[in-house]
Formats: structure tokens, sequence, C-alpha cells
């Protein structure tokens, strides 16, 4: 199992992994299910899918989180335009949402688990970082102080001003008289009048966006854990946030061991976003492509990169995945086995640095095709070996 | 991982599984595709299909073999029938058949294999059967010498008398005049006018039945594995002679060290079959129910048994499903946390006792109910743990 490194956005080198048993656990933060799927998102959650479905492979026995935001400010402005109960909001989004995602032949992960089933798991916490002094409680809002933390901002490694800029532009009130300071941020939040709440010890209210990743990864993967993962829009505020509450809640230093941050996927130049209505959506793709073919266009790109969609790049990922078809179909020739280690060392060679996908699609694109050239001469069936492996691992099916 | 039992077909008990390390091989018999998937296929591979599950779950580091038997009398028969090239009617019953698997959300072998991919394989072990004596050849055609096994029908435990009746049903040639003992089987059948055939040192031919699965066995598990599985129609002539041949061919005892065979499927008393034209087939299930439906259906009957197929089982199959899918949508009461111990502790019990997941099924229904009953009141966030790891080791999906 040795090999693998990963690039940790927190320390912004490669590391080498090394897990402290033979568990992995992996939590990857989900979607707010106020709107459609799109493929943003399928490019985090099938990359993450096979980061889970590799370390599988190493041996490791993954324990995979995803969490749904279902309560968010998002959600309660969808549910109040389309006139529906919130509830109904987040039902029929994470309904299509889970069916896109088993389209896409991604591993349903082993606790898929919903923020407003851990209101009280998120009142405790809560009440440790008030009994900390890293919290404190205004007028039915409990809000975490940043200025507590000197370590805030080590992930994003970003200035205060930034910050707040980025933070106000996400979500942070700038005009919330109730903060000490303008960065802190809301843990619990006083019920607004027509809103949604819960009862809790500060009256009755919901969480904040933050501390719900904080619970549930505490409860299904404990005070430290290997992996947290997301798109890197999520880097600040919202896992900035989770690193600082996570560690005063449990006193444990690290929260996670190692970060990981996938690349904006951007149409046109500009950032696929339900905001500016330039989404590619799954639906759109599922007419004319097959999963295999979605999944290997979307892993055909590094996964820090910052890249651009073109449906050119699909068409291409429908050649490599024909190309690789072609190869579990062929028959064997009554020669001499043909020799396909080189490749199968710069397979493996690519996937342990980092998880390069892309090099190691273009590893068997070349396997490939030196197999199918020798296919006449020779027992290609050792050979395909490597091919069985990189189907398990990139969640690829066989099409006969 | 402690406490796995697993009823031994070989010595008809109950035996702790003991792994010989983290790594477990399953080899389980695949389909000969000439004809559509129906059922009782589907019982067996969504049967194995949780029990690899369950192993990944308890920790193992599973490799699950599973082979295309896509040569064979009855491809080339069918192929006769129908005026097509005998590979066009393996690939388009094996196109339907991964499309089957893939809809009952079967999670992919980790090697699918052909055997007309292992023909040079198949000659080197029937090389080393004749250089042992195990194996003579007579015009072409190669065999297994039954007398020179003394322990032939260990697994079977039939009477010489029985298993030649049982043969000749099975696709033994009784005129075959090319025999030391009727009971011999054939390892290398020489080519008869019209059929494909290979090179080989016996001259052009293809292979036996029973060699294939050897074979593709040994390559990708090794000369002695864990678990073998496939239908208890199998067990003779099929697993006898694979034993046999294996075990002679490497030296090494046992081939496989835990036998599993799934009972039958029945409809109207009868064994479900091709040849009895009385076959559910997947397609006409996918219609009506969801493949969550149609596993829970599958997976509530013991796999050791002969069942008889009514729809109304399906329809318990659909209310257990909206059960166990109503746990993972409740939300949680204000109230003290449901204590679901009692329940998890059965359940894996249940699925230690022999992969009794009948009853564990049973189990998770009460637990349901409790929960449900409950949730009102009490926090069952922890309580819906079961529920998670069950959805996992039974490949069901969350329905939201």
């Amino acid at each position: 199992m040795a090999g693998l490194k990963i690039f940790n956005s927190l320390t912004r080198k490669k590391e080498v992994f090394r897990a402290r048993n033979n568990k992995v656990g992996l939590y990857v933060c989900g979607v707010t299910p106020y709107n459609v799927t799109h493929l943003g998102h399928a490019f985090t959650y099938v990359f993450f899918d096979a980061v889970m479905r590799y370390l599988k492979f190493l041996g490791y026995q993954t324990t995979y989180v995803q969490n749904l935001t279902d309560i968010d400010d998002d959600i309660l402005k969808r549910a109040k335009k389309e006139k529906r109960n919130w509830r109904l909001v987040v039902k029929l989004n994470t309904r299509k949402f889970l069916a896109d995602m088993t389209w896409l032949s991604n591993v349903q992960p082993d606790f898929y688990t919903r923020a407003t089933d851990h209101i009280q798991e998120i009142i405790e916490i809560i009440k440790k970082l008030l009994q900390n002094k890293a919290a404190y409680e205004k007028a039915g809002s409990v809000y975490f102080h940043v200025a507590f933390d000197k370590d805030y901002g080590k992930l994003s490694k970003l200035t205060k001003k930034a910050m707040l800029l980025i933070a106000n532009e996400r979500g942070n009130d700038p005009k919330d008289k109730n903060k000490l300071d303008l960065l802190d941020f809301v843990l619990w939040q006083a019920q607004k009048p027509g809103e949604p709440a819960w009862p809790s010890p500060w009256g009755r209210g919901r969480p904040g966006w933050h501390i719900e990743c904080t619970a549930m990864a505490l409860k299904y993967l404990g005070e430290t854990f290997d992996i947290q993962g997301g798109g890197s829009d999520l880097i600040f505020p919202h896992h900035e946030s989770t690193i600082a509450q996570s560690e005063f809640a449990t006193g444990k230093k690290p929260y996670v061991r190692y970060w990981m941050h996938t690349g904006m996927l951007r149409y046109e130049g500009e950032k696929m976003s339900k905001s500016l209505g330039n989404l590619i959506l799954i639906d759109d793709l599922r007419k004319k492509y097959s999963a295999n073919i979605v999944r290997i266009f979307l892993l055909s790109h590094h996964y820090r990169d910052i890249w651009e969609y073109f449906e050119k790049d699909l068409k291409e990922a429908q050649k490599l995945n024909a190309l690789l078809q072609s190869v579990w179909q062929a028959h064997s020739g009554p020669g001499e086995d043909f020799d396909n280690s080189r490749y199968e060392k710069k397979f493996f060679r690519a996937m342990n640095d980092d998880f390069d996908i892309k090099s190691a699609l273009e590893i068997l694109q070349e396997s490939a095709r030196q197999i199918l050239k020798n296919q006449a001469r020779k027992n290609i069936t050792g050979a395909k070996s490597l091919f069985y492996k990189a189907f398990v691992i990139l969640g690829l099916k066989i099409e006969y």
C-alpha cells in the first residue's frame, strides 16, 4: 500500500499518505439540494468516488460519508419562490441528485447523511464551544469567535480583509449587529419569522452551515480522520471554519489529516453555476452518452485543474471508452504473452501521484493500442489484467 | 472480523470462516450466455453480491471472479437454430446479462472473464494433468480419468451409479467410445465438423466445460483460494470435476476452502429453467418494481432453500423497502437516544450465521417499526446507523 501521495491543501504539498491503520475515513461535502445537479457537481463526486475506489483497491477499509445540507438560506428562498414546502424542495432535488449519482455509477456513500438529522449532535458541539469560550451567544444566535483562534486562516492562507470579502459574498451577513467581529460566523441562527426552527438551549433556531459538517464528520468518522474533500470554492469560509470549530470542540488536532479540493469547471470562460445560468446537466448528457463516457470525460481532467467544458472532449472520451472496451472484447492470438508490465507500472505510478487519473487514462490508451496491435500474434490475456483493475478503480462498466 | 460461519457444501457443516490473511478470493460460476437471464440467475448473483459486500464490510479485501462460459454445446446449438454466428449469440446474451446485473445493483466482479480468453491457460493445465497421469488423450480429445482419483465424489457424495445418471442428463455423451470409463469427462474436445476450434498439442478442438473454471480460478485467485459458489445444480458434475482436475493439476489441496451453493427457485412446482419455458425474466420485473424491491424479494429467501416464486412476495418486498426507506427519511424527535443496539446485534448475528439474510431482513423490519414508533419522542439518529450499514451490505439504494 506504500507509495500513494496526496496533495494536501492544508500544507500545499504532495505528502506521502500514511493511514493510521487499515481504515480510512473519507468525508466529502455534499450538495445543498435546492436546485438541479450539474456537471460541476458530477466532476467532484465522480472524482471522489474514484478516490474511494482506489483506496479500497489498495486494501484500505474505507468509510465514506457525504452529507446533504437540507436546511439553508438557499432552500428557504427557493421554497418561497416555488411556493412549496421547503421539505418538498429538498426531497425533489435530493431524489434527482441521487438518481444522477446512481446513473454516473458512483458507489452510494456508506453514510449519506442529512443535516437536519443531526440537530442534537450540532447542539452538543455548540455547547462545548461555548464552554471552551470559542463561541458566544447573542440574542438567541451563537457565533464562533474567530479572534479566539489564532490559526484561523491556516487552510485558505488569506488575509483577514480577503476573508471578509469572500465571506460576505458567500452568505455572511455584514450587517449582523450581534457579532463581536465581522468575520465571526454563525453556529446557531435564531429563528427568523416564518422560518423552520428547532428547540435549543438558546431558543428556537437552526444550525449554521459550517457546523453541520463538523457534527456529521465527528459522529461517523471520529475526532481525527483521514481525508475531507470538496470543491475548492469550499476552502473559505466553509472548510476554514469547519477546522476551527472542530478543533476547538474536541481539543484534538488535526481534525482532518489530508484536505483535498477539486478544481472548477468553467463554461465559456465563466464558472459553471446556478446563478450564471450556464449549467450543463447530467440529464443533457445522458441523452447522448453512456455513464462510462461521462466518467472518462470528467476523469480526463486533472482534479485540481480549472478546466473548460468542450463537447469535443466528450467525443474523445467516447473514443477512449470504445478503445478500452475493445481490449476487453479482444481475442488472444496463439503466441507468447504480450508484456504489459511497463504500462501497468506507469498506470499505478500515476494513480499514486496524487490520483493523477488524467495521466493514468493516457497510459491506458497507449497500452490498449499496443495490445490491440499485438492481439493477432500474442497472448494478451495477462495484459488485460490492467484493464480489469482500471475498470474497478475508475468505476467503468464492461460494455459488450 | 470473528464470528462469520459458512455452511461448507464439502463438509456439510457450518464452519467458522477463517481467512488466511486479510484477502478473500471469491469465484462464482457465471452464465453460459446462450439465452436470456432469468430470476433463478438473479437469485444466485444477487446473493453472492451480498456475500462479497458483507466480506468487504467485515474488512476483507475481496477479489471477485465470475466467468462467462462463452463456448459450449448450448451456444453452438442456439447459433445453428438462430442462423447466427456463435460469437454474436454470446455477445447479445452477454450484453443483456450485464445490463440486468447492473440494473439489479450488483457490483461488477473484479474479473469478469471469458473462457475463450484462456485457451492457452487451459491447455497448460491439461498438459499437467496428462503428465500426472490423471488424464489421457484419445483421437484428439483429452479426458480426465475419474478412476485415478479415489476422492472423486467427495463434494456430491453420490454413488458412481447416481453420478453417471446425472452426468448423462447434463451433457455427458454416454456413447463416447474413446473413454476408459463412462464417468470420465472431457478436458479437450476434438473439433467436430463445422464447430469453432483452437489449435492445441492434440489437434484443433475446444475446451470442456469444467476445465474453464479451473483455468480462470487458478489464474486470478491462486492454487488455493477461499470461496467458490454457484447454483446447487452445479455440484455435480461441474464442481466435483473442478475439484478433481484442479487438485491433480496443482498437487495442492484444497483447491477451494469453502464451497457455497444456492438453492433453487421453482415456479408452479417445477425448476425455473429455459427448457421448461417457465422463466420469470428481469425484464418482466423491472417494468413493475425497483431494483431495491427485487433484491429484497430475492434476499428474503434463505440462499440454500428451494423456494417457490409467488408474486405476492414481491408485494411484501415492496412494503419492506418502503419501510426501510421511511427510516432513512424519518426525522428525529427531541428526546433521548432510541436504543437500537439489540437489533443491531441480532442483525449481525444473523449475517454471521451463514449469511442468514432472510432473518436479517426480518430483524431490520422489526427494528424499523420500533424506530418509527419512537421517532416523535426520541432521537433516532444513532439508531439509523444499522440501516446505513444494512444498505451497504445488501446493496440497497436510498430512495427519497
